[in-house]
């Protein structure tokens, strides 16, 4: 059977494009020119949808403006819908790292709302004469407001799913807090017994680090909403009627719900990178703390003879291949590597916003790419994190409490009444012979009695300490 | 002439400290345990003077809650004003990067007031019955709160001198803005001629970047107000009375003028560096920022006869040892190379808050070292871009010019009226032939009348265009 | 329609497989656990291939050892040539990024080349008695050997693939340098005129720094054959007989014809991240260098009217949805992205190889995942730079050499004759009032007569200067 | 007392200099636009030392090609000799990180070895009319080629020192895998217990892999032979005599002992970075697996009572302010910190290598500052692990021995008699009982009787295990 095709031109010269493909010639240049990564813009839906609200408000503004044929507006908008409701996505198929800026993208959306509006109109595909990519659908814009746009609100969308996987994770932590509210243990500093804690203690403050990321990422969040539609090419908004950026930007807050405004210098706006920049660092420092986090619970659930053995982790797999029975924190261990993977593109990143040049930032596509994977990645292994590890963890509550009671660091409290040196010899005789510290004040130094020891040493006392100095 | 001794003790052992020397045995083993960078805390006196302040308040609550000796709390307080005064620094040598979590440079405090208080009471250094370093001056505290509320405030007072390096560079650009508003030139897209602009509009741009750096900066500096003191240890105020934590930080609040408030969960505040890396993100940000703008200066000074030429940096030093009349833009590359130092530390910041372990994190010491430096160095950098490059900078107005009306990319302009693939075929035929857009339009082509074009080509259209299409 | 299962179980209980699946119960946990990135190891068919020699090896050598049935050792070993000749690659699932330590992935291929042996033997799938997962196919052998030992041949086999694109896009700069070798133009260092020099030489000096990387890649590649087999759960060789590794290791050597030996301590070599460090450095190295050369390429190419215009890249695709005829350097620009990714995955390798603990280094999986990629992208990206842009650059010639001779930088020539300071002031006359060098030493200060300059200035002596100081 | 000062000049004009300075006006020029570390080359001996070697080998092969006068050239090799000597050090205050690509340091070097000259020759300082910087001093070289050279060398005499702190660590290392050698102890893997092993076989690996970076950076010392001497100003050579480069690099190599040899490509020499990148990548290899060593011995020494405790390290100081008795392990702690310090320094270096433009990269200051401290930080971070830490470590050899006969892990030992699902059933069963894996397998399930027991579990079979599966 015979693969039919639509010759389109550009400047460059013609091309054959699939009779049924809603994309175009600029779009298959892309295809041939940009194959690095094989993730596509197609596996991005937030995307998309996100473009296809910035196309939307823009045709909106133009025919407001009375630069657009409310018919071919009327088209172009059906189209965005089109995408809004997740249709079409095969048809994004530019690989998520390009050249050009978001060029090939911008163009790709362009090619296939144009598609999608002719044959809407009545048109057959390819008929740009009645409805055109450029000279329609793109408008008063330029690549280099509709992108950087587009990517905003598709960010915007992926942190409300992200922050609600965190959220999720900080409420399961939280419940494992009061869970084990009363399960004395050894805290320790630089991995050496310090002095007594409740495990609850431990897991609330894993909550608490986490709510804190809430806070920034919504902080960051909130800067995403700063755009520059109708700055067009460099930000001087040639090309654009004079009303048509802010009539634009009010557009999109109404169709998408998000308080979107615009920039306070669209010139600085067009090549900054700043938010970016902010929106990686806040999700790095929440990968990062996740990351400490799951450090911590693969120590506390090291052994299970030879280790600390506080918690047991649910068990998820066998872990070994050769070493019957053993069980290994398998899920902590993915989330520390996908917290390293956010940590690197962080840094790709970093580079990135730095090599920007004159009034454009062209490493922008691989920005937006280390930012997606980043997210999609955190909000799956936090989802992970959270169904198959915190939620089922188990404490070993006799062997914490034993910990503690044979520790030299409760010693510490013994401070106040004993001053810091005779308790350091205390310390220093219980390291040396092995003894209890129970057994050297109050037996045989006889440095406090029975009752002033169980005074000090009741569980209140160690967890929520009173100072006692007589 | 003989050197004099006094013998202190600590639990490991006796040793002899140099009779003048206010700091004791503890301080001692710091100094033959860490020698690794040769950069001593005697060379951040804002640390000091934090940590001083630190000392006082603990000393004040201290004594209002009755745990601690009026006399033996004024000579505390005494001492910790000479420090804030300036005074003693040469007697804080440990290297700022050391092992222990900070608890050499909190004994290094603890000893130089203790002896600067015993002679305020009229005894000999050493004499640690009247005044102990860790019985009294350390009373109610751990290295776990002090040091780092002490790095908090430092930092506090540190990001005070840098927004001011920032603001004043900000301000820079932005008269260099005003000089320069009718100064037209070619706006560039990745590195290839877009449309005109102005330089003024360039430059002004780069104060509009800064001043979102100082919101972000003032921000992450508000973080810092949030300590722990009084969580001592392992944040559950082991030996600390019931109110001191609330009194302490209401003191530090008095003392400092800094409105410094409790974390609202001593645990997690012990061992979360998450402030740390929220200021070293924003301090990196701003240094992208800049470095970004340093390499569009050397573009635009780049030249003089075979680069852009469009502005020139006033000549700091003869820029060849070879090449005669050579003139290099040595400042902007010196603040290139500070931020590529930022960038690194941030690195070095993101891997130690993620080796934190359980209740602490021991690497907080390189993390003070990389903020503290980082801090330095940019504050540094951008006063020196500010006073020897930015204030100096003259436009090439004449050059700046010709190469707009030389450029292809006017023909952008033309866009609403010729539409998009009339305007390709117009660039086409420039770029292939050398000819101007204006002999192809209106000589040759006769597309639109010199009247039209002189609308359009005005300088006011040019920069701030007005939408044209017929 | 039914679909149909088998129940397969483990010691953590039952599960239902498909029932044409080749993989098993524990394959199937894994991908119950980890979703992450949704990039497979069936996207990476190196892998398989190199986890199914190690396999086959393993198999021979446990025969010769007498440990395995010879029938059964015939039945991997067809397994194992299925999985080498490219088949069932669509039975691996497991997302590259895992906890487990590889755990996962070496179950993953133990279970399929079980169900493909039983298959052969006459069995059904899941028929484990007659050909176990564990007991058959990976005898004397662990995860902690199997595991890296495919991922370093896997590396092996993906940087011969990885050095033909480097070698061949060393020799297109080559070539151009070939090309351009009588093409006169100005040298610039910081950015500033320097003195002449050759586009030829240019261009063949980005030749000579990839023949350098061409070798450290290569030097790296060769610590690959260094392999811990049989060293089984951690280095002691538990569970192996005698003289399994050895045999095993010359096995796999003969099997794959690269020489692989064994590691000289098993137990250092069942932790140690070092040769991925090796190679993710210099594969860094190369990405760095080759960014630096697009970097180059951009702005010798920056223009054409307002940059430098020294060469032309080969127009790829129309460059702006807004600015028509603007043709942009989209394949350099997708290169500089593609290196900027790869120095972030060195970050992400760089704080998996730290986070090592004790015998094994759990963060194997993502140091594979960056790895693999980086090596992919990079690979794709030299290709694409090579095809799709150097392979057409064209010099500017007359744009070049007019430069040269307008500059000021060619004073340098006449330092040995005038000295230093007489060069600077007759430089410093140019650039005030425009003047030629020329003009000014020849006509004006009469410092070398015509005949002089002309033997100074010949295009022989630019480019290859010959001392001449009288 | 009045300070007195002579007159220099410069083309930008005239300064007053200290009439005792060695340096001159380019230098004081220096010392006015580059505040930012504080960080002299005073302070980086070996630094200029190598680049006295560097001016002194030039100034004999300017004297050689008959274009140096013979009494000049004696007063710069006299004064050259003077700083190799370690004389005029605090004549070197230029900042390590300043711009103009080295050309400020380069002028310090030939202004102060102008200066000795000129006192050599019976001249006042400044009467550079009979021994010039630029003229006499500087002859035939270029800042570009003499500054990358002058790190080169001084690289290489500083991995001398690295080395022999490497070297020295290894052996300490490996004397501790003797001392251990009879350690029994459980092997761990993802921090769980696994098989056992010797403590003496866990310490002996750390010197292996230590070995191993010996090698890496002899190989990368053996790089920085390769210098640029010659190519002047951008790897032309221009005014240099033609037998110069070859006959410079010769002087170089024998005044230095050290190999040197000239670049292939001079051009490409110029701009290059490969070389600082390779070296900086194998610090950074040895100093992350320094840090996983690091984080090893402090989780084998956690406890004392709630920790791993299989180690002791020598106590260096009291750990706590507060918790009496504690001792930290500081140590490692300082290690692990200054590796991270090399992690970010490398991720500076990568930056500003990636930042070179055209025939130069005038980031390298900011590269040899990166290397200068990564080196010397980690050169004294070795030390003080080995003479503070590794030499005094003590094994607690029961608790090791106790961990391992009471651990689940050993049941590995039994797969190849028992299979690795009845292990597994085995290892079910302890872990759910807390029964021993003596008790189920020989008294309870009497699957292998006493003595099998006993052959199975000697200490011999144990570390070095044989097979047995019968």
């Amino acid at each position: 059977m015979a693969k039919t095709f639509r010759i389109e031109h550009d400047f460059l010269g013609e091309k054959e494009i699939p009779e049924n493909a809603y994309y175009g010639v600029q779009t298959l240049r892309a295809l041939e020119n940009f194959n690095i990564t094989g993730i596509t813009n197609a596996q991005e839906p937030f995307f998309i949808k996100a473009f296809a609200y910035v196309k939307k408000a823009a045709a909106l503004a133009n025919r407001d403006c009375g630069v657009l044929d409310p018919t071919i507006a009327e088209a172009i908008v059906f189209a965005c819908d089109e995408l809004i409701a997740g249709k079409y996505q095969d048809q994004f198929l530019t690989d998520l790292i390009q050249g050009g800026a978001g060029t090939s993208v911008n163009m790709n959306v362009n090619e296939v709302i144009a598609n999608i509006g002719l044959e809407y109109l009545g048109h057959d595909k390819g008929q740009y004469e009645y409805l055109h990519p450029n000279n329609h659908v793109n408008f008063s814009q330029s690549t280099n407001d509709t992108y950087p746009t587009a990517i905003m609100l598709c960010l915007y969308f992926k942190l409300e799913v992200y922050l609600e996987a965190l959220s999720n994770l900080r409420k399961a932590f939280k419940r494992k807090g009061q869970e084990f509210e009363n399960v004395l243990k050894m805290g320790r500093t630089q991995l050496q017994d310090a002095v007594p804690m409740t495990l609850g203690q431990e897991f609330n403050s894993f909550a608490t680090t986490l709510k804190d990321d809430v806070r920034r990422l919504k902080e960051a969040q909130r800067k995403l909403t700063e755009c520059n539609m109708g700055g067009t090419a460099i930000g001087t908004s040639i090309n654009a009627p004079e009303e048509y950026p802010a009539l634009c930007v009010q557009y999109l807050a109404e169709i998408t719900g998000i308080p979107m405004v615009l920039a306070e210098d669209l010139i600085e706006a067009s090549s900054d990178m700043g938010t970016y920049m902010h929106v990686s660092s806040m999700v790095k420092r929440n990968a990062v703390k996740i990351s400490k986090i799951c450090n911590d619970l693969r120590l506390l659930a090291s052994g299970p003879r030879a280790g600390l053995n506080e918690i047991m982790l649910p068990p998820m797999q066998p872990g070994s291949s050769i070493m019957p029975g053993k069980v290994n924190p398998v899920i902590p261990e993915v989330v520390n590597q996908t917290a390293f993977y956010v940590i690197g593109a962080d840094m790709t990143i970093t580079m990135a916003a730095e090599a920007g040049q004159l009034q454009l930032n062209v490493m922008e596509p691989v920005i937006a790419f280390s930012l997606f994977t980043s997210l999609n990645y955190m909000t799956n292994a936090m989802n992970t994190l959270r169904t198959r590890c915190v939620d089922g963890i188990k404490a070993n509550v006799e062997n914490c409490q034993n910990m503690v009671m044979r520790s030299v660091g409760i010693v510490t409290s013994l401070n106040p009444i004993l001053g810091y040196e005779t308790s350091a010899s205390v310390a220093k005789e219980a390291l040396a012979t092995g003894k209890s510290i129970h057994d050297i004040v109050v037996l045989e130094r006889k440095l406090i009695n029975q009752e002033k020891w169980d005074e000090i040493y009741s569980f209140q006392n160690m967890v929520h300490p009173v100072f006692i100095n007589t």
